[in-house]
């Protein structure tokens, strides 16, 4: 995935020194330079080589893939109000709503050209899955905001959101590779299923990580997530583990205006329940799901090997 | 252009009714339903028609423009902090600054949907168009928006503003139209060029009925440009035209509080120069470009005349 990273971060600073210099450019490129592991266009560059396909034909597209993720990003952080990025300032930050908004639009428009320079025999199928992936998206954030609103978040209903904002574009990048790469149709779909599981597991490891992950490592206070009083997927188990007085105690930790005290009480709560194994059961579910597309896949052995090697990787990390 | 607009209606209720009835959708509903002329979709259908094209081919495409328009309806709406549009509540006035963004992101990747649900070998063309005209607009509102920090635009950078935020949209229909009904590549750039001068005039005509237009006809307030200090083809010609005495008198009006004050001097000042003049004679020049390119066009005459009658009745409109 290196490698992945290293091409990509060379094609993104071609492609910025071509787009001009001023304005709502301005945005774009520093969004773009923040950094990020090019995790989703990597899986493009990933599955086109997995099924023997021309990474040439891949770079533009997977560039549009990631120029589209970062468009989500800015505003994303407008609509939660963040005032950081990768530890920078946020777009409407440094610059203000308007810059938000407009170098958002532009993104996605520039994201759109970048996903339709693949080969003309494969537009039609790459523009579809995209079409559908950026609505998804935009259907996942909704339910997030929705969700903020709401006193009570069913699992599936959480399971189903994250699949949406986030999971969905992993599947896409997985099967866009996968199209550049000329494999059949059943594989094509194989790779989108892995990519959705992969996603959702990811998603829920996101959410064990903020309470359970290495502080300095992930780069941010611990048990944000409780502080906000997200509905997490540790949140979300915790409300369906408990017993009536877990959950009132629960409800009073909640309710506590100092946040280190709310996340240690909570954190112990937690403990108390093992509400981390709930949640890290819930998450080998989709990693087992994930796996078993990679089993049905049509390639060489090593190949998938290398597949699963990646999503272990992936799912082994601390931050 | 009744009867495309008629048919468009009745294609927008029924695609409206299969999207979802909650969240992001509700706006998205709203806005669409608001009415308007179908301007820019029925000049879709108009140039599908007059080419001998397959007006089914035509309709969702059509309707991908129509939702694109509305779309960045939303966001310039946020970013011109309105609080109408069509005389009813804005999208971000009537939900919220997020509702209003997100709906907005969300019509953009429907409208892509929509536009490449065209016949696959019309495909990369369409979407080709399709994408670099979506890029401009946003580049168009940046200029936009970028004048208003500023004491002086010339005449040079105010029609380049209009080209990319209105006039290119106008362009991208006529073109897309063209291009489905499989006319010669000369005629569609024909088309285009025929659009996007037609779209100039129009916009220079939109900027003399804000101050000159029927009050009642046009549903506002005349003179909201200068209320504003927009730089507005009259005010951008006024300082053209000015002597050292008028622009001191003009600056000086400019700074009234008292609005309508404000609108009355200018305009007695506008009037003793001839601004208007200067406008229409300004506006006659992008028209007469426009028919120009009709006349090159290898069509019929009949349908020239068509296309002639569709221009002269747009420009003399007094509202």
């Amino acid at each position: 995935m290196n490698r992945y990273a290293e091409i990509l971060n060379h094609e993104i600073s071609i492609y910025l020194q071509s787009l001009p210099d001023d304005g709502i450019y301005l945005p774009f490129k520093y969004i773009l330079n923040l950094g990020g592991k090019r995790f989703r266009p990597s899986l493009v560059l990933l599955s086109t080589e997995l099924f023997g396909g021309d990474i040439q034909e891949a770079i533009r597209p997977a560039l549009g893939i990631e120029v589209f993720h970062n468009f989500t990003l800015v505003h994303d952080d407008i609509m939660d109000s963040a005032p950081l990025r990768r530890g920078k300032k946020s777009v409407h930050t440094k610059w203000n709503l308007n810059m938000g908004i407009l170098s958002g639009d532009v993104m996605f428009a520039q994201a759109n050209e970048l996903i339709s320079s693949c080969y003309p025999h494969h537009l039609k199928e790459i523009i579809s899955l995209f079409n559908k992936t950026a609505i998804e998206i935009c259907e996942g954030q909704d339910l997030d905001m929705q969700f903020e609103n709401r006193d009570i978040v069913e699992l599936e209903e959480y399971i189903d959101m994250i699949r949406l904002k986030t999971a969905v574009l992993v599947g896409c990048a997985l099967k866009m590779g996968a199209i550049i790469g000329n494999s059949n149709a059943k594989d094509a779909n194989l790779m989108y299923d892995f990519g959705v599981n992969l996603g959702t597991a990811f998603q829920i490891d996101d959410d064990i990580l903020d309470l359970y992950g290495n502080e300095l490592a992930v780069g941010k206070q611990s048990g944000g997530d409780i502080i906000e009083g997200k509905h997490s997927a540790l949140m979300i188990l915790s409300k369906k583990i408990a017993n009536p007085s877990q959950l009132e105690q629960l409800n009073l930790f909640l309710s506590y205006n100092d946040a280190q005290k709310k996340v240690k009480d909570v954190k112990a709560l937690f403990n108390s329940m093992n509400v981390k194994d709930a949640a890290s059961e819930l998450k080998k579910q989709y990693y087992s799901k994930a796996v078993k597309s990679i089993e049905l896949l049509s390639i060489q052995d090593a190949q998938k090997k290398l597949l699963l090697d990646f999503a272990e990787n992936l799912m082994n990390r601390k931050f």
